[in-house]
C-alpha cells in the first residue's frame, strides 16, 4: 500500500492501523519520495524510539533516511507493550490504592475485589493504543517528513544493502534499533500457558488472575507487582538481590529504597530477596512456582500467574550473523559513544547496545548517530542520568544517594522530609500535590523526600522522591546539577517555588542557605 | 506558658495545639531565650509563610529575631485556611472527576452525588491540620532555633517597640507581615449566613451546599468552584472579566486559557462574565444572587451557598495608624525591593504588600528582608514569576504567553500537544502520568500543552501546562529560561526526559532542535 500521496488524519492512520490488525489488509505500508533521488544517509532497521527519534533528526539535518519497522505503525514497542501500558496500570495502581484507603468513606464506596481487575486494564489499552500509533505515522510523515516502510521485514543485506517489500535500498549507513526482549530464566515450565512477561501479558492475558508470582527483581516486577497487588491479584516476588540493590539502578538511595519496599509490603505484597526459583509447577497451566529460598528451604507457592521480571536481552543474533558487529557477554551490540558498532558504517541505538533500557537513552542514541552520520562528532554519555519508577508511587531520584555522597565528601548536608528520626506517621509532610487525601488521612503514606548537598561547595549533589509529580522537575534537576557551575543551596533558595510543590526542596534549602555553615535539616 | 526548656515532640505539639483550640489552655506560648542578652534584630508582626521564612533566615545569619502570632502555631493562614485546604480540595477534585467520568466501569461504581461532601472534606481537613501546625513550632524551635511568642497580640508601640504578653520588647527592626483578607463587594444581603469566603468556609461551614454562586473571578473562585462542581454542587460564577484575563494573572496563553475553562464549562459550571452583583438574596440566610448579566438582563440565581472569589486586600489599617507607614489605593504597604517601608527601620513582606498573594513572594520577601537587616545590600524582584491554579487540573505556566511572544519576536515557534487544528478527542496525547486513565476513556480530557520559543535565538520564551505533575518542572524552567543565558530548544533536546514525562517539552525539542531553521510542532 503507497500511502505517499495520502495525507491521512490521525482518526484515518487510526481506521487503517485497526484495519491492518484486523487482518483486513496485509504488505507493507509504504511511504518513500519518488522525487528524491538522493541515496539514503541512512537506514534505520527498526522505527521505535530511537529510530523515530534518530530519522526525525536526520531529517530536521538535511539528511535522507529510510525507516523500516515489522509493526505498521511507528514508535516500537513502548507505546504498544511496554511503557505506555505500564504508566497506565501504574496510574490504576495508584487509583486502586487510593480507592483501598478510603473505602467506606466520603464519596469512596466500600472496595469490590471483585471489581478489580488486570484483564480489564490491559483490555482498556488495547482498545486504546492504536491512537497513539496513528498519531506517530501522521507526524512523522505530515511533520516531520520521514520516509518509512511499515509492516515489513527488513533483511539486511550488508553495511549498505537492505531489503524490504520487495525492493532493494542502497544507503551510505545503517543504524540498528530493534530492541530488546525478555530472556525467560532456564528453568522447567517456564514455557507453560499462565507465565507472561510484559509483552505477552498484553498480547495474550484472557483471564484475571487473582494470584501471581513474579520471578525477578527489576523495575518491571515491582512495577507490575504493584499493580497486580492493587488490583486485586496477591503478588509474590522471589528476586535474587534485595529489591532496588541490584547493578541495573544505581544511585538507590537507602532511605528512599526502605520507604518503597516498606510501602510495597504494607500493601500486603510478599517479597523474599536471596531466592533461586527452581521450577514453574503445573501440568497444562502454571499452577505455582518452586523457589529456594534464602535459608535454604523449598517452598511451592502456588499461583495462577507467574510473571517474569528478570530483564532484557537485546535482539542482535541476526546482526551478529549477517554483519558481524561485536556484542558483550549479554549479545549487547558494543559501541563507541557516537553509536558505531565495530562495524564501519553500522551504528546501533536504544536497547539493542544494552542498559539503560530508557527512553531517553533511546532516543538520544537516535540523535547521537543522526548526527554523526550528518557529519558532526558527537558523542552521548548516559553513564549518569535521573532515573525513576512506580510502585504505587513515583519514586524518582538523580545524582548521589546518601551514603554514595558521604563516601565521596566530607561534609555532607541532608535535607529530607519527614526529617531524620520522626516516625512517617507522625507527621502529614510531605503534604504534596497528589498525597493530600493521604496527608490528612494516612500520614505515613505521604511519600518521603531527600535532598543531598556537598557542605564544602555548598552544592547539590543528589535528590530522592517518593510521591506524585516531581519527575518532570528531575529532568531538569539533573540538567543543572551536571552542568558546568552546578546548583547550589543558595541558587535553589533563590527560585520561585510553586507551592504546593511535590518536592520541598526550594523552601527547605531557602530555611537553611542563611548559614555559611550548612547544617542539615 | 513557658515551653523554652521543653522539648517537644511533633505528636506533643499536637496535643497542645489541640489542647489551645479546646479552650484548655490560654494565654500566651512564650519562646524565648533568657540567656541571649543580644537586642534583637528584628521582631516579626506575624508568623505566617513570610515570618517564619525570614526569621529562619535571619537567625541562620547569626541574628536575633522574635517572631509573634496571633494563633498558637506558626505557619501563618496557608496551612490554617488557605493553600493547603485548597489543594486537599483540588485534588478530591480530582478524584471526584475521575469517579464521575469513569462511573461503573473498571473498579469504579455508580457515582453517588449524594456521597461527594464539601462539608465533609472541610471537617477532614480541620481534623488533621494541626499536625502540621505542630510541625512548624517544632521545627521553628528545635531545628531552626527561632525566638517566639504565639497566641498573643503584637502591640506595635512604634518602630522599635513592641509589647506581647504583658512584656515590653525593643528591636532594631520590625517586619509587618500579617498578610491579608477578602475584602466583601459592597452588596446588599453580604453580610448574611450562607455567604462564605475560603477562610469562613473553613471556619464556619455547618451543612453541604448543594448549588453554589461564586461572586468574582479570582483564582479563588476558579479552584473552590471547580472543588464545588466536582462535590456535586452546582456551581456559577459571576465575574466582571472573562475568566484568567484579569490583570491578576499575567502570562495567561489563549489556548490555555480555553483548554480550562472549556474544561469547567463541559463538567457543569456556569460561568458569566461581564456581570455585575446586585445582592445577595435571603432573609435570614443566603438563598441566592441577583445579577445584571453582561446582556444588561438582571436575573436572579438560587443557592444555598454564596462564595466569594473577589480577591483580598492587605491587614494594613494598624500599621498605617500607628506607624504611618505608606499604603497603595489598595491598602497594600509600599515597598522598594529591599522591602523596606516608607519608615526606617520597618519592613514588609508577604501578602500585606499586595500581589502576587503567593507562598514564594511571601517566603522571599521574609528571605529579603532578613538579609537587608544583615547588613546585605539584597533586591527581591517579583515581577517574573511562575505561576499556576487548579481546576480539576493543575494549571502551570510560565513565561511569555503565545500572543505576548508574537508582540515581542519576529519568529515565534510553537510546539504543542495536541498539535494546532487537531480536535482534543482525536489523540489521547498528551498521554501522561496523571492523565493515563483518561487517554484511554476520555482522549478530549489530557490536558494541553505549549511550549513557546524565539526562533532567532533558538531560546524557550514561555511554556503553559494544564494536567498534572508538571508544576516542580515550571520552578526549574522559571530559573533557566530567566537565567542570564537562558535555554535553548538545543538544551532542551540534550536534556534526559523521564518517560512518561507530564510535559513533553524536552522530546518534543528533540524532534525540531536538528534543523537550523526551526519550524512549529
Amino acid at each position: 500500500m503507497d500511502i505517499r500521496e495520502q495525507h491521512l488524519s490521525n482518526l484515518e492512520w487510526r481506521t487503517l492501523i485497526d484495519e491492518f490488525e484486523a487482518g483486513a489488509h496485509d504488505g507493507p505500508i509504504i511511504n518513500i519520495d519518488p522525487d528524491d533521488d538522493r541515496e539514503y544517509d541512512a537506514i534505520f532497521i527498526g522505527g521505535g524510539a530511537g529510530g523515530r527519534f534518530g530519522s526525525a533528526f536526520l531529517r530536521a539535518r538535511g539528511g535522507r533516511q529510510l525507516t523500516i519497522d515489522q509493526w505498521p505503525f511507528l514508535g516500537g514497542s513502548c507505546p504498544h507493550l511496554a511503557c505506555v501500558p505500564h504508566h497506565l496500570f501504574s496510574e490504576a495502581a495508584r487509583e486502586l490504592d487510593l480507592a483501598r484507603l478510603l473505602a467506606g468513606r466520603f464519596w469512596y464506596p466500600e472496595f469490590d475485589e471483585n471489581k478489580a481487575s488486570i484483564l480489564d486494564m490491559v483490555e482498556l489499552f488495547k482498545s486504546g493504543r492504536n491512537s497513539a500509533h496513528a498519531f506517530m505515522n501522521y507526524q512523522s510523515k505530515e511533520q516531520l517528513g520521514m520516509e518509512y516502510i511499515l509492516n515489513a521485514t527488513a533483511t539486511v543485506i550488508d553495511a549498505h544493502t537492505v531489503e524490504a517489500a520487495g525492493r532493494r535500498f542502497t544507503t551510505k549507513n545503517l543504524v540498528l534499533g530493534t530492541g530488546a526482549t525478555t530472556r525467560l530464566p532456564e528453568v522447567p515450565g517456564i514455557d507453560l500457558p499462565g507465565v507472561f512477561d510484559y509483552a505477552t501479558l498484553i498480547e495474550e492475558l484472557d483471564y484475571n488472575p487473582r494470584s501471581c508470582v513474579i520471578i525477578g527483581g527489576s523495575k518491571v516486577a515491582i512495577e507490575y507487582g504493584s499493580f497486580f497487588q492493587a488490583a486485586g491479584c496477591q503478588t509474590t516476588i522471589l528476586a535474587r538481590s534485595p529489591l532496588m540493590t541490584g547493578k541495573g539502578l544505581h544511585h538507590v538511595d537507602d532511605d528512599l529504597r526502605e520507604y518503597v519496599v516498606h510501602g510495597m509490603r504494607i500493601r500486603g505484597m510478599e517479597i523474599h530477596d536471596g531466592t533461586e526459583t527452581l521450577e514453574v509447577l503445573g501440568d497444562t497451566r502454571a499452577t505455582g512456582v518452586r523457589v529456594r529460598l534464602s535459608d535454604g528451604t523449598i517452598r511451592d507457592i502456588e499461583c495462577d500467574m507467574v510473571f517474569i521480571g528478570t530483564g532484557e536481552r537485546a535482539n542482535s543474533d541476526e546482526f551478529v550473523k549477517v554483519l558481524g558487529v561485536e556484542v558483550d557477554d549479554r549479545d549487547s551490540i558494543v559501541v563507541d559513544g557516537n553509536m558505531r558498532t565495530s562495524v564501519p558504517g553500522v551504528y546501533a541505538i536504544g536497547d539493542i547496545i544494552g542498559p539503560p533500557m530508557e527512553m531517553f537513552k533511546a532516543r538520544k542514541c537516535g540523535m547521537t548517530a543522526a548526527r554523526n552520520i550528518m557529519g558532526e562528532d558527537y558523542s552521548f554519555d548516559f553513564s549518569e542520568y535521573p532515573d525513576f519508577l512506580h510502585s504505587t508511587y513515583e519514586v524518582t531520584w538523580v545524582g548521589l544517594s546518601e551514603r554514595e555522597a558521604r563516601e565521596k565528601y566530607e561534609d555532607v548536608i541532608v535535607i529530607q522530609m519527614p526529617p531524620p528520626g520522626v516516625p512517617y506517621g507522625d507527621i502529614p509532610l510531605p503534604c504534596a500535590e497528589g498525597t493530600m487525601l493521604m496527608a490528612f488521612t494516612h500520614p505515613e503514606r505521604t511519600g518521603f523526600q531527600k535532598a543531598v548537598f556537598d557542605g564544602a561547595t555548598r552544592k547539590l549533589v543528589g535528590a530522592h522522591h517518593v510521591g506524585y509529580g516531581a519527575k518532570d522537575g528531575f529532568q531538569y534537576l539533573d540538567y543543572l546539577i551536571h552542568s558546568t557551575d552546578g546548583l547550589t543551596i543558595d541558587q535553589l533558595a533563590e527560585m520561585n517555588e510553586l507551592f504546593l510543590n511535590p518536592s520541598h526542596f526550594i523552601q527547605l534549602s531557602r530555611l537553611r542557605a542563611g548559614s555559611m555553615e550548612l547544617s542539615s535539616l
